[in-house]
């Protein structure tokens, strides 16, 4: 699994009891399902259809820098599941652990569409192609 | 199931397809469930341990009124386990159901402790027994 | 008078006093004036006209819930009048208070218009009523 | 009386009919109000306990420049009660008025106190006479 | 130097540290600049092409009031540059410079063009100047 | 350079000419830096002091992706000075560069101390070498 972005727990993403608030958290994680859905579909118009069940397994508290992690579980004809985890950075303990968000490939009309692809491409790979 | 809080979209809410953004909508109703818990529990200190699968089962537009449903699954020993609905104000279509959402009552060291509780109260007739 | 909307005073809704910062809640005011009139008048074109004065009769702080509740004072030709009384959840003790909140119900230029409506409706009836 | 905090109206700042949303500028006010306090009275701990009616006059759109006026209108004994207008930066036309902001003076316990001043000071004066 | 926009340092512009974020600062900063332009320039389209170096010279903590000061440094043809210091309200301690903030005159197609503006405007003459 | 965070463009982060905001960039950028430093310098009270002129070279729109790169440019005893260069991920175009950011080690007084740090550390190492 790729850890991309990182966030550092301030004061505006606590809740009353001054650990890191749940739904800040999936806020984070279905954003970065989303953005990572987009580069590999190539497609911006893409939606959250389902997630299975979540465990928060650990809290994370003010400064804490917690970082997510997303792969790729299948490739469907119209939709992608993806996997997530968070995890604190500097321990490597893991905060909340996602097994299948599925993401629709939409058109231009919000209606799903195959999205043509098979694998994880990198975007390298995508721009040394176009230069050939 | 009692519908309470009720939210406008607006577009700090949108994701960039300009629809609803499935992670604010996340986090009103991690939210909605912990101060429900709150106050069933009478309790500030209550986390979110669990939710079980999530269907986005319709999306919501810029205007749209949302109202978020809770109800109880079950009285634990150190738990309170809701289900919860979100739905559209104007037409009474679902937006998104997660059938189980498990908060734990923590004692003041973040330990898990007995809640005592073992149905539904409401604040009135609280405050009306200690008139009593 | 019926009250919906519940908000759980987190570490962003402060001020820096730490208590809820008053700016906060009139824009939880507002937004709760303005959805309940959308629902009522059943057109998303509605404003704040006018606001009676203001008493912040007591504070809340963090981990507080505080609920909002709605009234409707008169239908006007092309305006709602509203009142409403903010409370914290646990104690029913009020928190602020506001006579008269004026919305008023506009066309699509932005003009005034009638909003044909004399009482207050509940959604279930008017759907109720579409499957007649 | 005195215009000096501006704000520029930004996508997050629109209600669902994309003008600017009034509970954002109700906000805005509040803040500049406390602010205001603040300064006038050397004491960082003070509350709005009143507001007059409130006038929305005008609105204001995405990209437009409101600025925010405050003026003294009596020095009580342990509050301060404060005139506001809103603005458009380009024409000068009226956003709202506020006739009457009572913010109160309060010491470490949060009881009103005495603040000891009559007029309007000046920052820049203060800091000459310290360097007497 | 005119200092107008003034903030109240509010829990959710703290690091994790409890001093002032320094990306709010800087987010502040690109605001004003920004709005002063637009006023300067009569002209909404206008974006931030480069900041000089950002000297950190104090922080703010939780209460403090910070005000932004602006002034112009250089009229070019199709920029604005402009000169910036942020400091305490209280104390007049500076907490930021940018010594050189150049902002582009833009037309509707997103391409510089000629603002036209040699000096520093104020609204009130503008509008006297209509009158006459 | 690692890029490591990405963040989605969303209606919350635009300016009024409906581009990125500047200013939202800059506070990415700064909480980029600050996360990165804490994770190298194993201290969590990392400030930022200093950043070299930015150029801001391309503008992004709502649905871009855009991800933030940091390295290391000099390790100081007391600080850490970073390279930034934000992108757009699809095409890779380049958004914004900052050559030179200088964060400062601080001990629990606030005062600059040395970090001892004096190449790149990966917290997988780390970890490992604590299970030695």
């Amino acid at each position: 699994m790729k850890f991309h972005t990182r966030k550092w727990v301030k004061p505006e993403d606590l809740n009353p009891n001054k650990s890191l608030f749940g739904g800040r958290l999936l806020a984070w994680i279905d954003e970065e399902a989303a953005l990572y859905s987009v580069v590999q579909l190539e497609n911006p118009h893409v939606v959250t259809k389902y997630m299975s069940e979540i465990n928060f397994m650990a809290s994370a508290k003010q400064g804490d820098i917690v970082e997510i992690g997303i792969e790729v579980v299948k490739f469907g004809t119209t939709s992608l599941v993806l996997n997530c985890e968070v995890r604190n950075k500097m321990t490597h303990e893991t905060i909340i652990t996602v097994d299948k968000i599925t993401m629709v490939n939409l058109d231009e009309n919000g209606v799903p569409k195959p999205h043509g692809k098979t694998k994880v491409e990198y975007v390298r790979d995508r721009i040394a192609g176009q230069n050939k």
